[in-house]
């Protein structure tokens, strides 16, 4: 039986433009000789479609188009292979949620079973209790088709083995119930966002589950950027005793066609999964996406010449076109001329236009505006970092007034380790619509750059690739004041880093963190300054998830309250 | 059995200073001659904690807070009664969520039993299944005490009646199996938030379970402002027969000590339940617990001349004192005469300092470093929507540097049809911690305009109370191009607000509210614009809930979406 892997990249709510990459992908897998198609999960309204599912005129119009695709497909190839579509149901029993979370078995024009997800996440980014119902993990996920015993699941269905997960979540485990329903296979609607190894943990989970089962898998991933989640695709097949028998591209889309009850193993890509490498990746689809999908040709951004704008620039070209990407340089008397200089050099190897804009007059404008009322109610403090938040928002201004005028989307540039503790401007450098390496930490930032660099993202970018070697070497620096370095106010970045992953990313207190030998002073320092800096994130710009655990939607902290223990 | 309710304020995340506020409160209920107490769900870490639960050292941090607050009350009053104390507890099964939301029942030192929530919220602000591992809905949560039985139960747990609501969320009722367990009385730990109407059928479900099961109940809910959320206290006891037999004061700490198993009602106190009332009270808790629980003793915002900033000012003024309040003026050369002389106006009835900054030298001088720029990459085109962003992030960039020298808070003026619409300016308007009535439809602005005149907040109010007729009557105007109205833009405020209540309180698409009888040209451009503005939404400051539904961390809609069908 082979199947055909429909990895399409749907837009989030365009529930026919959804419908007819399905049909597309459809009649690609027919040419191609598939027996069996499946599609991602919740593939006509597109994953995660949030809220947009209180709305039961969206839920039951997604559910009406897949009975018209069931028919049309049907017409169109009266002989073609059953499709798995993933859509929404509405739940009419009077009690629960409103929805299912459904697989529907479409066959001759017609619905002819709908299976419902049991397990359904609810931390990180997931909040599937809100929305759905579970359906029950029994026997009623099989369906024969062609001879065989197909055991229908969706995504986290598969998550919960109790010898592959030290700690479950969940009490039931649907694969376990397929099996002892007699399955000969199971299939897999999945929706399943990339971070940083998690495509190493899934292939292994996978993989244990069918040895462990004696089952071959076919398992369909959704592909593409959705706000703040990129979707990796990888949708694979895997046979009964573990092994991967065939996958398709990673952050691309894909009409994977193989044999599920086969033995010997298809060609696989090329799948490089070191940090830079997926990082690369994500943050270039992730940008096009959210721009493509916003309906956005053309991005803007400010370029300070530090690693963070040029890492930004460098992504943006990639996404849009080095054509569609301007630069804007806004220099105050604190800019260093090495700045100036590493922007151009590098905007020149991108081949991205530039502006230049000095702000030094409306610094002296602002000045001038608020010298009474500081000496009025402030009187006798001095300059402090009230005059470095102005510069940042006079250029926050001036770029969003170039993005109201043009039609670009103002990309922000900030990192991780500035957003966690609050080295950033609100309005200023943190305005703008998207913050491509927002979840990224400083010391990753480098490891890209250095990443970019080999890759010759540019044609232009000549031997060394596109980013300046000054940009690399430079200190980090703020330059929103005389001298200013970055190290003055915070720690090392090797040193933040570390701590900001047990503390933001591992759910480790700073007493825990101190207690794993990190310098206690500097361990509440941190904490005490990603605590101050929460007001700043709850108005930041939506950022592409890298990390297991994200500042955005998976993020979820009180303002008015006290520091953690 | 005289049981004392503590309704009290906690802090979000202090933890050793909620077990001092219980500990107070418990020594009060003894005066009152209490013999059980009872506090608010969740008391030690406050509630929502949100994802500080998720640090596993918070969460044991508590549990071991509420051992020793055991000990410590029993120590001081040894024949004292015992109290039912709200606190996570750690899920050690090795299954499930991490956590448990519990009622830890204490007496003679020790923590004798813990009850565990059954019925977790999932929906709106809710997010208790992200945390918890539901507690069984069975017999368990008796506890015998002074030879009665006590059913324990948490808030959601009373929530669930079947001949009560026409869906159900959940498939078990904790109440039944308490009443089929013999119970004699309910107690229930609450934290409840407030939002219009809400405390109508809170009172009428409680006292319809109470009369259906002919079981009494004692209810302790949450006081105080935490974040978005208001809770409204207003803690009660109701007899077996539904009867409301006492109930403490709503919007404000009280220990109420009342009889569980008597049948005359105590005097209730005055309790205005009409919107505008509630709505200034919430407003006026949620601003002063807000800014307190951040850390700051002083509110700044920009005086328009227009109604939004006139009552913004008025809940300032009445949550910090009008000492602590300073308006900003900044007028442009669009500015009405008397939007000025309106401000100041009402500044001097509501007693509060007052600055202003004409904006114009600024406005020419962003004029000056753009004109090349936008003449190179948008040549031929006039002044548009650019322009006015440009003056309100002046304004924004303003006040914000008045904030960071002196301190003050900025609160955000804008009303929810603007957010709805996205008739504001991000970056500009928008700017500020705190958005004071973003949960208000501008029509709801002018009810709470009235009624804060009727109020004569201020003693310096005059006859015709603090907000000048001329800010009541005048055509609502952003004033940022000459001659501008908001009608000009926008449909009619009365008919903007219907639509919007229905399309994003009651989830309705623009089909539904066509079919109800409006518009359907109007309500589609309305819904576009409600979906063209969630960018801006997203990067909003956090506001005070007060409708069903709000804009906050109960609306999480995709960004990079296609609009509802």
């Amino acid at each position: 039986m082979r199947v055909g892997l429909l990895q399409i990249n749907p837009v989030v709510g365009d529930i026919a433009g959804n419908a007819a990459r399905v049909r597309a992908a459809y009649a690609r897998a027919v040419a191609l000789g598939a027996d069996l198609c499946l599609t991602p999960e919740l593939v006509l309204t597109g994953y995660p479609a949030r809220d947009l599912l209180l709305y039961e005129g969206f839920a039951a119009a997604a559910r009406a188009e897949a009975g018209a695709l069931a028919e049309r497909v049907f017409t169109e190839y009266p002989e073609g292979p059953a499709l798995v579509l993933g859509c929404p149901e509405l739940n009419t029993s009077g009690q629960g949620k409103r929805l299912f979370n459904s697989a529907l078995w479409c066959e001759n024009g017609l619905v002819r079973v709908s299976v419902r997800k049991s397990l359904l996440p609810t931390y990180d980014v997931f909040d599937e209790a809100r929305y759905f119902e579970p359906g029950p993990p029994g026997a009623s996920e099989i369906v024969e088709y062609r001879g065989r015993k197909l055991a229908l699941t969706i995504c986290e269905d598969l998550w919960n083995d109790k010898d592959y997960w030290p700690h479950r979540l969940y009490p039931v485990d649907p694969v376990e119930a397929a099996a002892a329903a007699g399955a000969e296979a199971l299939l897999n609607l999945s929706a399943s966002p990339f971070s940083l190894r998690k495509q190493m943990l899934r292939q292994d989970m996978l993989s244990a589950i069918c040895k462990k089962r004696g089952l071959p898998l076919a398992y369909c991933n959704q592909v593409g950027g959705n706000d703040e989640l990129v979707f990796d695709g990888r949708s694979a097949v895997f046979g009964a005793d573990g092994t991967l028998l065939a996958r398709a591209e990673g952050f691309a889309e894909e009409v994977l066609v193989a044999e599920l009850f086969g033995r010997a193993p298809q060609e696989l890509p090329a799948d490089d999964l070191s940090a830079p490498a997926e990082t690369w990746r994500a943050l270039v689809l992730g940008t096009r996406d959210y721009l493509a999908k916003c309906g956005f040709k053309k991005a803007l951004l400010g370029l300070s010449g530090g690693i963070d704008s040029a890492v930004v620039a460098a992504v943006a070209a990639a996404a849009m076109g080095p054509e569609n990407v301007c630069c804007v340089l806004m220099p105050s008397p604190w800019s260093s001329r090495g700045s100036v200089d590493d922007s151009l050099a590098l905007a020149r190897n991108l081949g991205v236009k530039t502006r230049t804009i000095p702000i030094e007059p409306l610094m002296r404008g602002f000045e001038a505006a608020l010298a009474d009322s500081f000496a009025e109610l402030a009187p006798g403090k001095g300059p402090d970092i009230t005059e470095e938040n102005i510069q940042s928002r006079i250029r926050g201004n001036l770029l969003m007034a170039l993005s109201n005028k043009t039609g670009a989307m103002l990309l922000t540039t900030g990192n991780k380790s500035e957003l966690a503790v609050g080295y950033c401007t609100i309005y200023g450098d943190m305005s703008g619509g998207f913050a491509v390496i927002s979840d990224l930490p400083k010391t990753q930032v480098y490891a890209l750059a250095r990443h970019i660099n080999v890759l010759h993202v540019s044609p232009a970018g000549g031997p060394n690739g596109p980013i300046p070697q000054a940009i690399i070497d430079k200190a980090p620096s703020a330059e929103l004041r005389p001298d200013q370095k970055d190290e003055d106010s915070l720690p090392p970045y090797d040193v933040l880093d570390a701590i900001l992953a047990l503390h933001v990313e591992k759910e480790k207190t700073a007493a825990e963190i101190a207690a794993a030998g990190y310098d206690a002073a500097t361990v509440a320092r941190v904490c005490r300054l990603v605590k101050g800096a929460e007001f700043k994130r709850r108005q930041a710009a939506p950022g592409i998830k890298i990390a297991w655990r994200s500042f955005g939607s998976g993020w979820r902290m009180p303002l008015a309250a006290a520091p953690l223990p």
